[in-house]
């Protein structure tokens, strides 16, 4: 069974949403949100690899342990990184707050932000807000789709996906939000995403699901090969669906649970790398005939992140000699003469050297909106696929004038 | 003894040179040169790490494995890279042609191109230029200049140093050329460099002089991370200085000549970064405290190479945080909370937080020509520097519309 992921989103049964603007972001747009799920979540997160790690990533990674979860808040505007004990005391002053409304534990909470870095988080623009946070949780889909705004910095669309799973009688409902157009790159690719389900999850399933989904989706995209200090990705599962019942590893529905989360995440990784900062086209970038499937990922990631490539893309130029280029780089040994590029389909290399080509073709094929770069080693049977963007004179412009 | 770097060449003894147009570029202007040792000169050369090579690499490699050439002819305009066998052919027509004249063995002379990956080098513009090249060869300085400017691409500037230095009654000659400006990354980091001196090197000496250098200087600049497929750098050590002696190491004059080829080295890698594609400025990244040395300058790259430390570079945007996400991304283990960042000298982070300071200056700082960037991970004894630039319109202006 394949399942349709759609560009939309649902809202999900066992969880209820709110925004509001904090004033943390300069532009009195919402910049705070919160996830709730009135009767507990399982829950599976991944958080950055980086050695230089935000506040709320080091108090998270801890109430993540039990894989259970009641609350998601997140900020845009602030990434509270580099901010010290005072940006821990912050984190742990906001889930103290929101806890104490439910008289449950600050420890089932857990803070999302992005937005600057080493700027000191004014908390209480945070906790003066959570009363109105709390008053105003819905279930409408409307509101979640706000929480999918809420969590924006400079990107310029809304990422959300979902999909219905369905498996005899029961029907499980997937949707997911993301947010991140900068300092994107693999080791989780994503400042903020939260992927929300009602099947009745596992912990374990939660887990397995979530790391094999994301091997396959936000560990797959690269905007600038920087990685945040902030990015978290979170599943929870409220299990509002079945009563008394649990889907774990093998039972039925998990494997189309599994696929449905994991093209929910896909979307949202694509939707991140078609609105990197400054992008004009979305380029998926295939690797096949690596001796293996590690090595057709650091290849893709050689071509995906090199500036070369990148500005090659955006001047809807099919100079192939740049992927060549980026591939030999890797550290991967293969074969140059056994080394075929096609640039949208347009094979423009084979056996490692010109296949002559129409450039007019060529640079029509490349004046799209998605460009697929594929590059086969001709060694092995690895295979990968990353998601990346072009490098235009806006990623400079958004980026030489950040913070101005 | 501190050896004085020159930012001008000087005519080498036992060294002739001369250059043409052989019509390989568009523009009418030098694109193939010679360098001639009539007796012979000791070499050592480094070549590109990739994995995707090109044809005169290949060759040269070869050539080099004796420790001892007669000459390098080097083009530009076209890189013969992914070209197969008849690339390779072409080097060797090359090497043969000019062999002939001279009664010498092709195996004794280097080949270097630089240039657009993947198309077919017109070999024929080349051999038929040989006698032209040959008749024309000079002892002056001002045929050298010729051919550092021959060997250009993208490059501004032409990149010369040169040094002299006197040991006991001896005195050496050290004169430097070198190209580069984009397609930059350590693991030889320079298209083309050619050192020549005239001090009675042995093979031995030249190749651990020139390990040495490498490391301090043309492997330690990075333009944008992206590692040529020609990357050939070439120390050929004349010995006409003083007849009869040979310098190996350890012996009288040997540090002194050492570092005086480092230095001159440093001084090409730091024109290539100053003259980086659409650079603004040269940036100097500097690391300390890290566990290691090579700890250290994986961070130090990792700086050098952030897309978001460059733009704000170009911005002249003290955003330190992007260092710290460069420094944390890099795969080196570091406690956050003992970091310290400057950025021209101004402390802007201080054990791992936000150090106050006035934008105004610091914007006033990094608008110059030449700005540093140091970062003290505050656990060990491991220092690193490189040399980049700032990343601006001009770089995606170049790249994207190079061939075209």
């Amino acid at each position: 069974m394949s399942v349709a992921i759609d560009p939309f989103i649902r809202s999900v049964p066992g969880f209820l949403t709110s925004a509001t603007y904090a004033g943390l972001r300069k532009s009195q747009v919402d910049d705070l949100s919160l996830i709730y799920a009135p009767k507990g979540a399982n829950v599976a997160a991944a958080y950055t690899q980086s050695n230089v790690v935000a506040a709320p990533v080091i108090v998270s990674r801890q109430h993540t342990k039990d894989q259970n979860i009641t609350a998601v808040i997140i900020n845009s505007g602030n990434a509270n990184a580099c901010t010290g004990e005072i940006g821990l005391q912050a984190v742990h002053t906001t889930c103290e707050t929101l806890a104490s409304v439910w008289e449950s534990e600050p420890t089932d909470i857990l803070v999302g932000s992005t937005g600057v870095i080493g700027v000191e988080l004014p908390v209480e623009k945070i906790t003066s807000k959570i009363e109105e946070l709390v008053s105003s949780l819905s279930p409408d889909v409307e509101m979640l789709e706000r929480v999918a705004r809420a969590i924006l910095t400079t990107d310029l669309t809304v990422k959300v996906a979902s999909a219905v799973v369905t498996v005899g009688d029961a029907s499980y409902t997937i949707s997911g939000i993301a947010k991140g157009s900068g300092m994107i790159a693999p080791n989780m690719a994503t400042v903020i995403s939260c992927v929300l389900t009602d099947a009745p999850l596992s912990k374990g399933a939660c887990q397995q699901i979530w790391d094999e989904a994301m091997g396959k989706s936000l560990n797959c995209v690269t905007v600038d090969g920087d990685t945040s200090t902030n990015d978290t990705a979170v599943l929870m599962s409220s299990g509002q669906a079945l009563s008394g019942v649990t889907i774990g590893m093998g039972d039925e529905g998990y494997s189309e649970i599994k696929d449905a989360i994991t093209g929910v995440c896909i979307e949202l990784a694509r939707s991140i790398a078609k609105d990197g900062e400054g992008a004009t086209k979305l380029v998926t970038v295939k690797v096949a005939g690596a001796p293996t499937d590690a090595d057709a990922r650091t290849v893709a990631l050689s071509i995906g992140n090199s500036p070369l490539v990148k500005t090659a893309l955006f001047g809807c130029d099919a100079n192939w000699g740049r992927v060549a280029m980026a591939a030999g780089k890797a550290g991967v040994a293969f074969d140059q003469s056994k080394m075929s590029i096609m640039f949208a389909g347009i094979e423009v290399c084979k056996e490692g050297t010109a296949v002559p080509f129409s450039e007019e073709i060529a640079a029509q094929a490349l004046n799209q909106s998605e460009v697929e770069v594929s590059i086969d080693l001709g060694v092995g049977f690895g295979e990968a696929t990353i998601w990346t963007c072009d490098l235009s004179y806006d990623y400079v412009k958004i980026n030489g004038e950040y913070r101005s």
